[in-house]
Parts: structure tokens; sequence; C-alpha cells
């Protein structure tokens, strides 16, 4: 066992550190203000300005394990500075890391035909375009994702696909050209073999954008959370990705990845949270001392510490069994860190708040809109809920006789 | 001991459910539509017909205990009417019961000269102007209230009122005239004889509405959370209420009542997510069964249930306290309700968001425009923190001998 | 409403009160000695004199409720009489109002014959023998008490039981003359109709006390939890209460009241245990201030506050309605506090014991005593887990379409 | 980064889970019988047995980092076998890694002189012996080390000592030759160069066991945790250790290792306790189904699993640093180690105690006893709230300007 960084990352670590020193946390009142005047649903000048900087810099696309389009780092390499880029709500997006266009590209890497990865892979890799993933459904409980009713039929060399899709992110952003979705085409096969996943341009015929959805009182623009209405768009048979039937077997491969950058940003978040609260704690008095020296505050700030060092550390070794026993090994490691990180950060981001006082749920600090975001993870991808069934089934599945019926 | 509630309250209990079901919780939809279309920061219209239907019915005014200018009712009477009120964010407001107003009118009633109330209590009861509560200030901890900075100084026959002000809720709606003011005036006085509560018009020279604070995202248009400067501003010296130096007396009297309120919608607010919870736990199906019967999900609504329980015992009690002891006696009462029933509410609506999925973060239910709000009740008023301590405080007392010195 | 206790139970509140300042805390070490020397399963001198006092004070039976054989208290006048007692674990018995007498009392008032009454309810109620209740038994999950399979078969004019039960309370006793068996009579008959109560003589030829079980190392003697096989005991076939089959109806009657007994002493014991956290908090001093000052101390004491008074208020209104709706009505509030009541005394005492450092877990003050009895009754009529599960299917029953099928 | 463990290292888990399986879990029921069985304050054969045979398997004395007289282990590569041995009260001792002998014999290790070595620590080494550390005092609160009042006053060539220490663990064994006394001896120097820990022979004239502390109602025979009387104890003067008023330097050394060991035991209780939770989960029925299959009881073993992993990497991470950059370094992150690894324990404990019903709270299970062992990490050493405070200001001191006052 060894828990340093090997040099490789630790210097890594320091140059997308200084990238965001220098440049990212300066440019997030800038990119308020420039979201807040004129059409907010357009793209930023000051993201266009960061994404070329880090890219002249070469850090670019860090994300990437087991391919040679990336910059070539394991899942394990890869995390620590997911999570420094989580600091920020802006951070992931400079250096082409940000969801939910990395699980998008790991996908198009895997399972794109050579067309189609120069058509949209190659732009995505390049910053150009964006991508959305249209998975989730408002009519359903996507907690179960068997339920997903969107449906696509063949028809001759095309599907046609109808239905609703919601928190489909980043589709309200005008760079967002193509879509992954989700939907319902063998609906007489095994339960898990009933579902596709099919690339929809975004400007196809029949897509709507219906509404950005809030999060808390937040549009998320350019960015946000798209509901989208599919009536009777077509597009061709060979958009289908892998082949009929297999969207769940792409989402087990999709979902690993993401979530180790999901929770190490996290773990970033609440890292800034916590910096945050210890500076707010030895700067205002009150009743004669720094808040940092009254009741319990002491405590929190180390509650809060303990924790989060318990969820990096959870979130690593995580990383690190994918990188070497594989994902589905690691199954149970991976929900766990699905479960824990956000929690943390939310906890984190909370008590933060409260040592802010009004201004912590203002928009003076970042502390109100990090709470929302993250809230939204103890949802998306799976709520805490189904991730805890899963890791608690695999718990007594170590003392279960082979021969006992086990739980559906 | 009596656990029922009487005739007289029961009976405007179900007239206040009533017009809820009947009124208010269809108006939710309308207002978003009526705040979201045109400018959000002038009044509804729907909101205006609600306060005349309400009125004609007779529920007006129902706060205002030991006034005959409002209904007649104990705190303990008019508890349970606040709990439905809270159920909808409209609720208050058409039952002319809405916060700051309620708070302001009590301290008018009490401390105001014929004339002021005159110019002031009469609107505002009548419910044809609003007011707001200049306390908080963004420079200081505002937890320890003898921090207040912003001044007024005698000059002649005027204050003249310089410092800046936020959290003035109301504030940015045009119908706010009057501003209560609360500043440094005696600055050499003991610790809580420096401040006065002098009556500021919100269209005096020198007041500026310097911008809306958005809570979660959330502006709360067109009522908003303002930031205001005053600049120079100058008022008749008899606007100060009670006497120079008496701030903190006032603040003391305003603020028990104004809890138990804040308290009881909490409970609504909390019964409100509760049967939400409850609906949507039976209504979704995931792996083949309902929501309520998977995992912890009953749990959990038990948990609120008996959460919400406690705290409305807890919030009535202190209520009953406060008309047979008074607030000076039932403080650690009164302490221990400004704790208790927004972190209830605050866990019971995280519960029914996360049962509802993504449909909870957005806006197509109330959950987390009301978690928002709630967010903000563990700091508004004094957070937590200064209510535990003061609670502490008053139990350890108990066992103190008279001559130990008491922590300060 | 009316949150004020009557005059009579304040002056009840008051004698009994003086009573336990006067003789009970006093008796602590005394029956710890008595009952470390000698044979420690043989009752206390100590004890005796205790109840010859109580009862010549007049403060005896002051339970059971509905009946002319106590002391003609309501639920709700009883429980804060409840909760003084329960500050000492040695409190309920000189009032000859310790479980499990006054549960079997409650049973045999209603249930029993004339002849049965005279030769098991009069001795009782003179506080001359005790009793015990056999229910749980070691093979099975208790939680379901269907589940229970010590068989009693009839033969003639005689009921012969065989199996085997355990936390049979107080069976250790000497003075223990009488159980109440409850098993399996008629395993054809509906789910709940299969099992019946009988009255079995503790030295019946085959009632085997086979050990006390230790609850946390404490042996709880001279009372004892007792493991008892039941082999080929043959009593009268008359012996069974009510009815056969008639076990489950019984058992409902007879927890409600047992439940507000058990709950109102897990608050008397919270109230003991913070008045002695109080108590150190202000008597230690560490890093040169008294432990109350000192990190969130303070905060933990105020909590507890919190918790205690909301958990004796669900109590008191639990009480109210089974006296004014009755224990069917009140079915969920019964579960709310069994629940509530234990939980916020285990945390209360355990944050007590902290503030004692290892004085806490020893034996030099009550606190580890009371932190195991308090964690068995969150085991003991029912876990924890079996009363949330009846309070969320109450509340989503009021949602629930009524040809919608109810989970079993 | 790498979180494997070493071939090393893995193969010594298994040999010393090997050797658990096969000798230890098996004695635990053989221990109790003996102990209960004749003087309970003698040694048991049987853990005399199971000490003949690790010593023959070679597994022995694996603690003892950074010296030859160990099994030249790190504190990382002994962590996970801590663990192992943690699984059962008896696992430590066979191996002679048991508390309090391991840091008392580094302790002599790194400060005793020869003579001192030959006498005390080689037949420690051996096993022939055990001892005990003399440091906690009833009359002060303790989480304050300085408080020590017992003093040793040197007259001549000797020390006389006088005072009274409790907690003494292991004090009542008889085969416990020495002891480690820590007291007052220049009450005139710098606040922590007051002390000195000086050696006492257990048979020293004046040295009186006054009794054996119970831990809730277990005395922890024939271990025990004495409470001692020192009057007028008569040492050489160069018995002390180190030097005079050095026992806080060679306390910060001693209690660095001693945590991991502590804290690496607590996990692999916490983990016994899931093993056993999750068999009982499958093993019991009720309503018809597993117990695992109802309410939120596989969410219970889901947190559990997540609050072990996480409590385990962040021990294994603090021994690491240990290693690496020093205990002075790793401060913060062995006092967070301190505060995690007992609380997530009892957490797990408790919610095993609850699966198994009125089993779980008997001595049929190991939980209870467990639990109250567990109860006191929570307190010995320094209770959470000190380490909290000491992880709490190290996270603020960051970010504090150098010449802002430090509280003290």
């Amino acid at each position: 066992m060894e828990f340093a960084y090997s040099p490789k990352v630790q210097q890594l670590r320091e140059r997308v550190t200084a990238f965001m020193d220098t440049h990212v946390y300066a440019a997030e009142a800038v990119f308020d203000q420039q979201v807040s005047t004129g059409d907010r649903w357009q793209p930023t000048a000051i993201m266009e300005e960061l994404k070329a900087k880090a890219k002249a810099e070469g850090l670019w696309n860090l994300f990437l394990p087991e391919s040679e389009l990336g910059a070539g780092l394991t899942n394990l390499e890869y995390a620590p500075l997911a999570e420094i880029m989580g600091r920020s709500l802006l951070g992931p997006e400079p250096f082409n890391c940000s969801a939910p266009d990395t699980g998008n590209m790991e996908v198009l890497v895997r399972y794109a035909n050579e067309a189609q990865k120069k058509q949209w892979l190659e732009p995505l890799l390049r910053g150009e375009i964006r991508s959305a993933f249209a998975m989730t459904e408002p009519a359903v409980a996507s907690s179960d994702a068997t339920n997903m009713q969107a449906r696509a039929v063949r028809e001759g060399d095309e599907w046609v696909i109808n239905g609703t899709k919601w928190w489909t992110s980043g589709a309200c952003d005008p760079r967002c050209k193509i879509m992954i979705f989700m939907g319902l085409t063998n609906p007489d096969a095994p339960r898990h073999q009933q579902h596709s996943m099919i690339l929809v341009p975004t400007d196809a015929p029949g897509v709507k954008i219906v509404r950005p959805l809030p999060v808390f009182g937040y549009d998320d623009a350019p960015h946000g959370h798209a509901e989208v209405k599919f009536e009777n768009v077509r597009v061709p048979y060979e958009n289908v990705l892998l082949g009929e039937g297999r969207g769940f077997e792409i989402a087990q491969g999709r979902l690993g990845p993401g979530r180790i950058h999901h929770c190490m940003r996290s773990i970033g978040m609440a890292e800034r949270a916590l910096e945050l609260m210890c500076k707010r704690s030895i700067s205002r008095t009150a009743f004669g001392k720094p808040l940092a020296r009254l009741g319990g505050n002491i405590d929190i700030i180390a509650d809060s510490r303990m924790e989060i060092n318990q969820a990096r550390l959870l979130t690593l070794n995580a990383a690190y069994m994918m990188d070497t026993v594989g994902n589905k090994v690691a199954a149970s490691e991976i929900a766990q860190i699905k479960v824990v990180a956000p929690n943390v950060a939310l906890r984190v981001i909370d008590r933060a708040i409260q040592m802010h006082g009004g201004a912590g749920v203002s928009g003076d600090f970042p502390l109100a809109y990090m709470y929302a975001m993250q809230r939204t993870l103890r949802l998306a991808d799976g709520p805490d809920e189904v991730h805890r069934m899963a890791i608690g089934k695999y718990e007594i599945g170590k003392y279960m006789p082979r021969d006992m019926p086990r739980s559906k």
C-alpha cells in the first residue's frame, strides 16, 4: 500500500491548481455577469477564453482512460485532477472535462463507428461542440431504468423516435449538437435487453427543447437541464450504438467512470466549502470572539475534515479498483462512492452556508449554487436508495447459501 | 391538560382550510405565471383577488393577540391557523398575516404614537400597503445583533441615517411604503441600549434599494429580499419608536410572536411536504412495487410524522406559555421552537424531494422553493447556534450556585 | 388546549417528587450494596422498606385507569407521575407501579374471573407477590409475534404447556408467583387467533428458570430477565384468559397503557441524565474552563432539552388520546412514542456518559445501567422497525384509494 | 497510489485469519466459562494455550515498528493484522499484541535503560508478565491531562508516590507485574513539563488495587480496569523514564501507534458485527420474509459497509503517514481516526444488536460486550471532544495569519 500521489499525478495536480488559481476562480464573477446580461442561453466569452488557455497549456481531455485520445491517465490518476476542477462550478469545462460530454465521449470511443467518431467524437474532443444524454423521463420512476417508455421503432433504414425526456443536461446550449438517446426498442426482449442507445442530432426535425428545468431557483444557463420532446424524429438505423437492445450494457460501462468524475468533483466542492467556512470562521466576530471560537463551530469544521478525507479515500480506492479489477468487480465500491460523496458534499456545504449567515444562501458566495447542484447528484444516475440496495444485497450475498432464492 | 383544539379554533381551522383548498393551492401556478410574465417586481393580480376574498370572508388579521385591532385570538389560538396558511408559500398574505408585516404591525400597535398609527398601521391593517424591517447588515456577523453599525445621528429635530442593510425582506415590492430601521444611535450607552428603531418611509430621499438578494437562485419576486443603502436619509426625530436606545427592548417583544408564526408555518410546510411524499410514494412504481413498499421509504415517512408531531406540540406549548406566563419566562421555549421547527421542516422537505426524484428539485412541485425559504429560517432572527447557546445556558443556570460568575 | 398540569396532578407530582428526594435516590447505593452482598437473587430489605413507606403515604397503585382498584387516575394524569418514578431504576417499585406487574394487573382486572382475581390480583395489588409475562421466544423473530411457537394443548380439563420463553422479566425473583404465558393453542385458526394467554403459577411442576439473561453485563438482580423452559406443565383449562385464541386481543389492550408507562419512565430517566450532565458540566474544569464552556457542550445540553420536551409532549398527547378516543384510534400515536421515547433517552444518557468521562461508563453514576435498560426498550414490545412500519402505513393509508390492495 | 496489500502483508493476513478461525472464535465460549467458574480474577487456561499456539506459529509480537524486537512490520503493515485480531475481544492477547502491553513495551523499547529492559521488557516480550498504565485520575477531568494531581516527590535516591489513579486497565490481573505511573513531579515547570513517567512494580508496598471498575455491567475479568491507590510508594529515582518532566513527551510518542492499534481493532469489531448482522438478517424470518428484505434493513447494512470501508482507509492512511512523515506531522490524521473508528464501530454494533433482537443485548452474542468496550474508546486517550478540537484548530490554522493570536 502506498497513499502518496505519484510524481506524475502530483505534477499535474500542481498545474491544474495553478490554472484554477490564476484563471478560474477569478472568472466566476465574470461568468455570472456575462450570463446575466444579454441572452443567458448563449455561450459566454469568458468560457471560450478559459478553454483556449487550458488547451494551450496542454491541460486538455485529461479524462479518457484506456484511450490514446485522452491524456493517458488511469481513473486513479485522473481522479485527483477532477477533484481540483470540481472546486468551481466553472472548473471542468475549460479542460474539456465536463459532464455530460466526458461520459458521452467515452461511449463514442468505445461504441461508435469510424464515421460517427469523425462526425461527433472529434469535434467533441476538440471542444468545438457539446453533447447531451437523454435518458430520464418525467412520467415514470427513473430509479428503475427499465421503466423507460420513450420508443424508437425501426422503419426500414431508419429509427422513428417518440417520447419525452427530461434532465437532458446541456441540451439548452446552442453548442450542443448531438444527443445520445436511450429508449425502448425491443419491448418483447428480456428486461435488460429492451432498450437501445441511438445517436440523435439536436437539430433533427421533431426534436423540441420544451423548457429548461430549474434546480432550486437556478436555470444553470447557458448549460441548462432540458425537457426534450421527440416527435417522429427520424435518424438512420446505423445510429444505434453497439446494437439493438444493448442500451443497458453501454449504460453500465458509461456510468462507472462518470461516477468517479462526479464524486471527485463533489469532494472538490466540499473542500472549497470547507475552505470558505474556515476563512469565514476566523474573519467574522460575534460576542467578542471569532466565530471559530464560539460554541461547536470548531467541531463542525473538524467533522467536515474527517468526512471529506474519508470520502476522498473511498473514491480513490474505487478508482483503483476500476483500473485493476474492472467496473464489474468494483460495482459495490462504485455504488458506495455514488452515495457517500454527494452526501458528504451537501453536509459540508450546508455547514459552510450556516457559518456565512445570510450571505451563504445568496449569490455572493458559490455555496448555495453548489448545494443545489450537489443535491441533484443524490438523484441523478440512480438515487441513493437504489445504490444502497445494491450495496446491501452484495453484502448479504457473501453469506447466502447458493441455493437460496435471491431477491429480485 | 387538554390537547384538543377549542371549538372556536376548530371552526377557524376548518374555515381557513376550506379557503386554502378552494382558492390558494390552485392559485400557486397562476401566481408563478403572473410573476414570470411582464415585470416580475410588480404585485400580482391573483394575490389581490385572494386578499379581497379572504377579507370578505372575515378571515383577516387573525394574528395580533392582546389587541382589539385583530381577530382577538391568543397566540395559542392563532398558531394552528398559521400552520394551515404556511402550507403554501402564498398562504399567509391573503389573510393579511404575512411576514414581516405581522411583526411590524405588532410593533406599531405597541410602540407607535397615534399619528404614526394613523399613517402606517391603519393602511397595513387594511392590507393597502406593506412594510419592511431593516436590521441585518452585510458587513458584520448579525448573530450578535450588537454588531450593528448603521448609524442614525440626531441633528436638531431630525435623524440623519447612514449605513447598509440587507435581507430587508419585502422592500423590493412597490407596495412597501414603510421600513422599521434599527441602528446605532447611542454608541456610548451600555451594550443593549445603543440601538434604536426608527420609522423610515421607503420613498425618503437617500433610501436606495441596491438589489434583490437571491435565496438558492430564487428572487422571491415581487416580495424580494433587498440590500438597502441609507445615504444621509433624514426623518423626523419623533419617528424613533419607544425612545432612544430602546431598540433591543422592542426587538425582544417583536420576535416572540413572530417566531411562533414562522414556526407554525414551517410545520405547515412540513405537513404539505409529507402529504406530497405520501402521495408520490403510492403513485410511482419501481421494480414492480409502489415506492412506499421499497427499502426504507416507509420508515422515512414514519420518521417525518414523528418529527412533525413533536415540533407542533412544542410550538403550541410555547404559544401557551407566551399567553400565560409571558415572552420573558418563555424565552427558552421560544428559542427551542426557533431551532426545532425549521430543522424539522428542512428534513421532511428534503425527504420529499428525494421521493420525487428530479421533479423534486424542479419547479414542478413547491418542494425546492419551500426548502430554500425554510433554509433561511435557520439564519434569520438569530442562527440556530445563538438559540442553542441560550437554551443551554438556561439549562445549566438551574444548577449554578448564585455566586458563580456567569458566562457572558 | 391547555398545557398546564391540573391541580390534582400537580399536587401528586409534588408528593411523588418529595418521596423520591427523601427516600429513593438515597436508597440507590443501599440497594446496590444489599444486592452485591449475600444472595443477589433474594429481595432486598431496602425495597420492602420503601414500599411500606410509599403505601403508608397513600402513594400506591397510582396506575390502573378505569378501575376502582387503583388511584382513579387517567393515563394522562398518571403519566407525569410515572416520569418522576422513572428517574431512578428503583423508582417505580416502591409505589407498586413497576413493570411487568402493572401490565399484568391490568390484564387481570379486565380478563380474570373472580377466583383468579382473588388468588393473584389481590396480592399483586397489595404488593405481596410479583408476576411475569412469558411471551418472547429465543428461536424465532419475536418482532412478528405470530411466530410464537410454544404450545399449549388441551387435554381434558387441563392445558399441557411446552416450549421455551426468554426475557421473562422478573421471573428470577422468588416473589414472582404467577406468569401470564402466551402461546400457540389454535394453529389452524386465522393468523391472529391462534394464540392464547394462560395463567401459569411459577411453582407449577415443569416450569424451569433456565438462567437469568444479562443486559450489557447487568443481571438486573434480584428481578432478572429469565429464560424459562416449560416441560409438560399442566394447569387448569379455566386458566385461559378471555378465551381460546384471544391472546392477541388481550396483548393489544395490555400494551397501550404499558407503553405510556415505559415511555414516561424513559423521559424521567432522560431528565435525570440531563440533570447529571448539567451538574457535571459546571463542576469539572479542563483547559481552565468548566466543561460547559468548552466546544459544543452547551449545544449538546440544549439539544437534549429540546428532545426531551418534545418526547414528553408527544407522550402526554398519546395518553390524552388513549383516555379520550381509545387505544385503537390512538394506535399510531402509541407507536410513535414507543419509538421516540427510548431513542431520546438513549441519546441523552449517552451524552451524559460522555460528559462524565470514565465515570460515566462505571457504576459510580447510574448512567450506564440506565443506558442498558433503555436499550432493551428499542426491542421489547416490538422493535422500532415494527412500529415505524405501522406509523408509515397509517400515514400513507390516508391517501390510499379504498380499492387499492394494502400491503400485508 | 496503490491500494492493494503487499504480498507480505497479505500472507500474514491469511495466517492470522486462519489462526482466528481455527482457534480464537471457538475459544470465546470456553473463556467465558472458565472466567465464570472459580476465581474470575485468575488467568484462564485457554488463553495460555492460545498464546502457546500463536507463539509456536511465529505469530508473535507483530507490533513494534522500528525495532528488531518485534516482527519488523511498519504501522501500515501491522494495521490490517490488528484489524483481524480485533474481531474477537480475545483476539489480540494470543499474539502478545494486546493493550496496554503493546504501548508499554514501545515505551520501554524507546526509553528504558538496559537493566529496566532486562527486568520488564524481556518478560513482557515473552508474554510471561503483563503491565499497566496509570494515568487517568478520578478527581479531575482527564480530558485535560495537565489536570493530573498524583504526586511523585524525590527524596534522596527515591521517588515517594501518592495519589489515586483509575481505569488502570489490566492491573487486576495477577500477571500484571509492572505499572507505568504518570504523575506530577515538577509543579513549578511549564505546563507540559510538570509530569513524569515512573516505573512502579505492582507489588511495591503502598500500591493498593482498590476495586475493579465495571464498564456497563462488565468487569472484564481477569483483566479488569482498576482503581489504584498509591500511598507513600517508594521506588528508585532511576525508575523515571527519559527524565523528569518529560512525561508528556513520552505520552505523545506512546499514543500514536497505540491509537492505530485501537482503531484497527475497532474496525475489526465493526466487521464482525456486520458479519453477524448479515447472517442474522438472512436466517431470521418475520412477516413471511427474511429480515434482510424488511423495511430499511438492507440500507442499514449498506450504511455499515460504507462507514467501515471509509474508517479503514482513513486509519491505513494515518498509519502510512506515521511511517513516512512521523507522528507529529500526522497529528491531525491520528486525531481523526481516534474519533472516527470507535464511533463507526459503535454505530455498526448497535445496528447489529437491533437486528438480533433481545439476543443482541444478552451474552449469547459478543455484541453488547463489544459495544461496552468500544464505548470506553470514545473517552480513553482523550475524549472525542479533545480530538475534534485539535483537528478543527489545525484546519483553521491553515488560513490564520501568522501574527494572529492562536487560541490556547
